[in-house]
């Protein structure tokens, strides 16, 4: 069984008076923060508070850029150019960096969101390789939290870019393995105890159950996400943690993989 | 008479499909180009030509933070706290920070827009200090171009901040100094013989003729500002340069005055 | 004593993914509804839903302009002219009207929100009289809710705007009537007892207690209002609702006084 | 011989300082006008400008709504729902009619702006239906400006509101009718004479050149479409229409179709 694991989960969702999120209880739970950066979700002062709890709470920081659809919450397709996904991954690397660099951390990994994930595993290898190069060309060091198996994944493969294997282990998938939408009911499983149950069966045996009953083989990860917007979120945290610790599994941040 | 002097543009502040200034121009004649960073103008596509341009003229390039009113072109007074004031400083000078860094430079200075440097250089000091200390935190060798005399020149000053004396040559003045109202019809000189003679007497002299046609004491300066989004903004940068080149004034990069 | 009065709430304040209030709660309780308009919070699908809470409680539905300023929530001082202060009116009064049409209903008040408000109250008459001009020219029956005193209340009188003088219950007071800044803790009276205690001696005596403790004389009023993002704003709705109920003030909707 | 035409063109397109268009030459040759309404380009002082100006020429005003995306004018597609498409129509159509109203004139026509258009015409009949009984629950009199044969001018058919078919005149074709694309260099035919003689055919014999040579059958068609952000935009207008004036055909506002 594979020994240790990162948790990761998107925080710094709020915007103005906006709150999103329970994240002063996320932090306490997960090893790295992946924050959002002001053009999905999140502005400013969230990403300094943001970044201030991860520094409290010992985590990793990292950027999460989303698409510019704050109304639609990064989560609406939209048809951008490679040009544009790479112009739009750089400018919130950057913004968060800073906010790291004045917190005295440093910002150590990427994970895209929404829809602008979506695209970059979906799409044709052009878009995956833009925003890996620009991501390259603002720090070589950095690490792309992403899905295996993807274009995405294999641009970063190619390219050079360090990158971790995730699962969304709060996510409902068909047996191909691909999560089920957000627009079904049940593409995100709210039940603690059967995501708990989930992540043990893939910590022991690389093996989860997809919506039409069959088996399908996963891994090895790296780093497990928990979304923080889920009504319970805490508690499906609170449990996959206290499952990992019974069973064996050390937490630790997605950084000591690679050092 | 002061053998050297930078010259500094607001450029970048194009957005989307609507462009403005003549930036394509502006970039020859100037040493320091103010980007602005995606609030009152920009945006990450405009950034990255913009920081392309410059290293393809050899030119220095400094983050031109604004407020968060595209539709008013941070251009009108917005009530913010210190703290808003500090985070919307540090997003927006690591926003160009890693522009700056994927082509292979570096974000040199600093300049704040409209109506975000009037409430820096017109409120009490707490405004002023929280972005001071914001900059340090991001990077203590950072420049900020701004206007002696200030409650911002004050701050930098007192908290260690590198600064940069700069004086807007194409903007009337009244008789203590302080620069007509953009609501003014004669708020900015467009003549470009007129800036040019400006420019040579307070080089010569350290004075310019107020528009009460009282003489004021000026300077001495590290940087001239050229505003280009001005109708003949190219003609005043073009003249300006020729009467520096007349006189025997150096046009030098504004780092290499702190180096 | 006065024998009835309207109850008016700010709702439709969510956005996109961002949810603030328990408006359907808050529909049971008020007559009518001041609905965002999309510039400092709502968004045009609130605003649908909105409207049609409003249909099925039978209340009257108003628009809530607020300044172009979503991070801030409209309650930052922006400098606008009184032409843009106009055109803002206009835009987000024809954007509900429009919403209102389409579910049979009409919109029947305007309530401006924030620092919209604010400025109307505070600054010269020229920025009052521009937007109760934009609101005679876009609807002459609409009906301002406003302050009575105020220079908004004058322009309204003066220019021939009907309008319904309001009290806002659940903001503490100064002895001169100015609600307590929100930047101070007890800006917001939260306890529902404390509200229907004030709420009664308006109604029987036309005053109530500064922060000061002196007593201030107030109204006659045509409205209360009681602000739905308040923690327990329900509970102070339904108190007051109570408490004008046992004491025989009759809750009637805004359109009611004036025909 | 056709008799008449009416001719439309999309303005209003500035934003705060941002300039599109030579509007107040556009205005001078056309009879219908094309409002942007705020979302995808324009602003509410532009929109009232707008109007006043065709209030002025003694044109008609229609709304022009684009998606919510200012930074990619409205050209990029965005997966929107059909609520959502509704609720964007409602919210714009209403925005427009308010300071229509202002000025003494009433919001006549409707025509969709970049990607929400395409969207309308390219998805299923769910999304173009949705708009339609949007448009026809805001007003059931307003005249929608379409492309003939599409799903949108379908649903506008069978559900009963009125219907324009248009044609715009400057985009180049390909044999089945679809215009070229806009990312392709010759997309849009910036020969006045080109168009000119375009028009005269299209006009005579029903028919236009395609971009591989082959002649396209056409029309009829109840209105032109200019665009006014191409650089000589005012050559190509002012050419077709003394081409119209020379053949014979009249050029009348679009709602005189209908009367």
């Amino acid at each position: 069984m594979q020994e240790y694991i990162d948790i990761n989960s998107d925080v710094g969702e709020s915007f103005g008076a906006y709150k999103i999120g329970e994240d002063e209880e996320v932090f306490k739970h997960i090893t790295s923060a992946n924050i959002a950066c002001g053009f999905h979700a999140g502005d400013p002062s969230v990403m300094r508070y943001s970044v201030s709890l991860a520094k409290k709470h010992g985590i990793g920081v990292g950027a999460h850029p989303g698409l510019p659809d704050l109304l639609g919450f990064g989560r609406r397709k939209m048809d951008i150019t490679p040009k544009e996904a790479a112009d739009y991954t750089t400018y919130q690397i950057g913004a968060l960096q800073a906010f790291a660099k004045a917190e005295g951390m440093s910002c150590g990994h990427i994970k895209f969101h929404g829809s602008f994930f979506t695209a970059l595993v979906t799409k044709d290898k052009k878009l995956a390789d833009a925003v890996v190069e620009a991501i390259l060309k603002v720090d070589k060091d950095l690490i792309l939290i992403s899905r295996p198996g993807t274009e995405l994944d294999e641009s970063a493969r190619r390219l050079g870019l360090r990158h971790a294997p995730e699962l969304a282990v709060d996510r409902a998938r068909h047996s191909d393995g691909e999560p089920v939408s957000r627009r079904e009911p049940n593409a995100v499983t709210t039940n603690a105890l059967e995501v708990a149950d989930r992540v043990e069966r893939i910590m022991k045996e690389g093996k989860m159950k997809a919506v039409d009953g069959k088996d399908i083989s996963m891994g090895p990860f790296s780093s497990f996400c928990i979304h923080g917007d889920n009504p319970n979120a805490l508690e499906v945290l609170r449990m996959v943690r206290a499952r990992l610790d019974e069973i064996g599994v050390k937490i630790r941040p997605l950084k000591e993989f690679f050092d």
